[in-house]
């Protein structure tokens, strides 16, 4: 009886410590695990993408379908440690992360169902879906937290004005439907609000352009508009970055505000880089 | 005699509640009325988008042209309503929203009246104007009055620097008229200036290039001016936007100037996250 | 005698008076001057502009050609009273901005002298010099000094920053001339770094693209980083341009250093912002 | 006896002082050098990249072969010098500096033996790897190094931000190869990812464009996040240049922080612009 227990305890620590390294990010072994998970992610991503080049599929296509089988197979391993480790499955399995994992594995073993070679091309490609895994490894850094702060801080007043840009675009896209109309290649109002599009970005495409010369006049406004106003958003991140920077400072120890560039509280001398 | 006064009484106070419902912001009632006329606005923009694609317009003109009155009767009614619940009604009627709201209702009304097709899809777009209305309801917002600000306050300079771009791009393009000449799409001084500016501000159409060595030596010039200059007007307003960032922390209750991220007055504890 | 001498005193006072007018910017009159002036170009650019368009020449030559007259006689009768007002009339002539008036109102003149249309199109052409006037009006601004002395401060780094972008655009440009040959466009190094500039800078006309597979992915690599590192003059101006603004806030009456946003002296109550 | 050794001494300090001209960067004589190098350098590349156009190197081709040998000579020259008054040789030879400058010298020579011209190109413009030399001369200034240091502070936060730029370019790619297909230029997935690439770099070649309403739709919103999300490392990159900058107001002699703007150290005097 003694020894059952033990044996319990050596299995739960041993499954216990699996967990740790599945799906903790700070002990060695699980850093190991992620910078292992991150390459197979890599390289499958690679392959997936290789494989969608009808040259390379015609001459290596064994080749790479044997690839993705390993990787598939690697990752339904993945797939079904994580559920069994899993405090409670069902959290995991139903999960934004779950969802994910799930659908970027099924596509290899739905291959062998289905055999129309189109349906085949969209599942085969929701393999691809994996590189959204390479966020979930990259959303423990510090950095991608202080990114996501600093969005979030600057959030409302960018959105006013990306607003405010799809009211210009619209406006614009339908007054050049007026002018340039469909024999200029602008067929209708969304085709109109499109060209803005490509036009306020500076994106430029030139697959539709203005030739009426009021239309040129209305575009080089549009144009200008487009190259000045991204100063506004970029002025406000850069002020909230260096607030919710600034607010990083404040020792979280004692409380006291720091200098920015202090690296250990003035009062208690905490290390400040940790926070 | 007296209760005629209650009434009137009661009457005004349901007038007053109208009132405040439409044109205030700031109740629950006047939130959700607000809120209900953006959803219309934006629906009904959508209607008038699709209308324009041949294709859908063809197979869906009647459905489409249906959801178009109803929404007119909707606009219709809450124009009148506002005439109605004006202190001064002539005020509104002649401001510039009451323009937009009578501009972007009627055409609905003249396509009845008028017959011809072409006349129509320009009457018909003026429904567009609606878009601008999305700007009235956001313009209450704290946080485009705090853009708004910022630009007025970068505004002097970011004109002069506008001006700079403005001379160079006249003198570019003139440059370019002699060099490239007509044979090259460059017929006449606008058209080079307007090549000028879809090359300084990086959209780059391609609809009309260089072709000549002199000339692609000169507009390379000219897309490096571009994509630095840029910096300037970036870096105002920034820093513009920083400053008015800080003296909006200065308290309006006791007027001690507080630390940019301070959440409540250092001398009177005031909330100054409200301001 | 006496009287001769107040006729002298007059007349002095008369073409000082004039001198005011013409060379200063502060007085009323020399406002009105200015803003005169300013329009007066700002129609003759204009008018040069829409002579260039082929089909309204045809149309409008001779009243375009009548305007032009008006106006090369305003600015002739400016030239020599500029000339003659000036302390030393030879310091004026042969100054930049001598040379410019000089310039954009000759060609008028030859017009009559020169019968080939081609030799006229450029004289015709060289009377655009008059942007640059705008220059001068506008060179007065405390605004135009202001960024004039932020480009200065940020000037080197960013020169280095640039010169490093030109060295990479002559490496790329050279792989790309080697990779993807004339056969794709690519007929010499020059060509390449053109096409190099067009990418880096993200104008991206679309004249020459690569074909080939690594030529994709060189310059796409290119274009990433074209979009980022303009991040970092951004970046250098906002920084001097914030220390520029913070510099300007030394009250010039006592020397003392005043808050960022101050607008008197906290030391002796001079107006700050008039600095 | 004496004579001899006089004279080793004299040898050796003709050596070192050769040394100080050719290494170092502060002396008069090392200035001369560096800028006498750097014209030549400027110079051989300009000629380098004239010999690839066609027609000037048909008509023009013996004149730059000449001068294109006066240089190698200088250059080769040069490298033995450099071998020579190295403290030891073997550490300049493979150094990365000391590769480009043999790889930039022996092409000329190798043009002797080899015949056959596609291999001659490719060699050639071996030549031009000279412009890395530049980039050596400029290391020294102590604009490029800040410049260095505000980019390494800013490298982690960036790299994360550009990781997540590439996710969304491989996505975007795939789904635009599903919904586009090769019949509208999306052949693969690698194709696709570089009208990602092309797109939200905001370069918009034109050369592979949308051309179904769902890919149109898709390809505004990756414009949109194009010409947005740019703010955000810039805003990282000037907040991380402020604080480099301002840590750099130090005084190295006293370790005093002294303000943003000082210009001598507020405790010892010392002049703070020189570190």
């Amino acid at each position: 009886m003694n020894k059952q227990r033990t044996l319990d305890k050596q299995h739960l620590t041993r499954k216990e410590k699996w967990r740790e390294i599945i799906f903790d990010a700070n002990t060695p072994d699980a850093r190991l695990f992620d910078v292992l998970l991150l390459w197979f992610i890599l390289i499958s991503v690679f392959v997936v993408m290789l494989s969608s080049v009808p040259t390379v599929y015609d001459n290596y296509g064994k080749l790479l379908t044997t690839i993705e089988w390993v990787f598939t197979i690697v990752f339904s391993v993945e797939y079904f440690l994580r559920i069994y480790l899993s405090k409670k499955p069902s959290n995991y399995i139903f999960s934004f992360w779950g969802i994910i994992d799930l659908l970027s594995t099924i596509p290899t073993y739905l291959s062998i169902l289905i055999a129309g070679p189109q349906y085949l091309l969209t599942i085969r490609t929701l393999r691809l879906l994996r590189v959204f895994r390479i966020m979930r490894l990259t959303s423990y850094s510090r950095e991608a937290r202080a990114l996501g702060k600093a969005l979030r801080a600057s959030g409302a007043k960018v959105t006013v004005f990306f607003g405010f840009i799809l009211i210009i675009v619209i406006i614009m896209g339908t007054i050049m439907f007026i002018i340039e109309g469909p024999k200029n290649g602008f067929t209708s109002i969304p085709r109109g609000i499109y060209w803005a599009i490509v036009t306020v970005t500076t994106v430029g495409y030139g697959d539709i352009t203005p030739n009426t010369i009021l239309g040129q006049v209305l575009s080089s406004t549009l144009m200008i508009l487009g190259y000045a106003v991204i100063t506004v958003p970029t002025g406000i991140v850069s002020v909230e970055y260096a607030d919710q920077k600034r607010k990083r400072n404040i020792c979280e120890h004692c409380g006291t505000e720091n200098e920015n560039d202090a690296k250990f509280c003035k009062e208690c001398g905490s290390d400040l880089s940790s926070s």
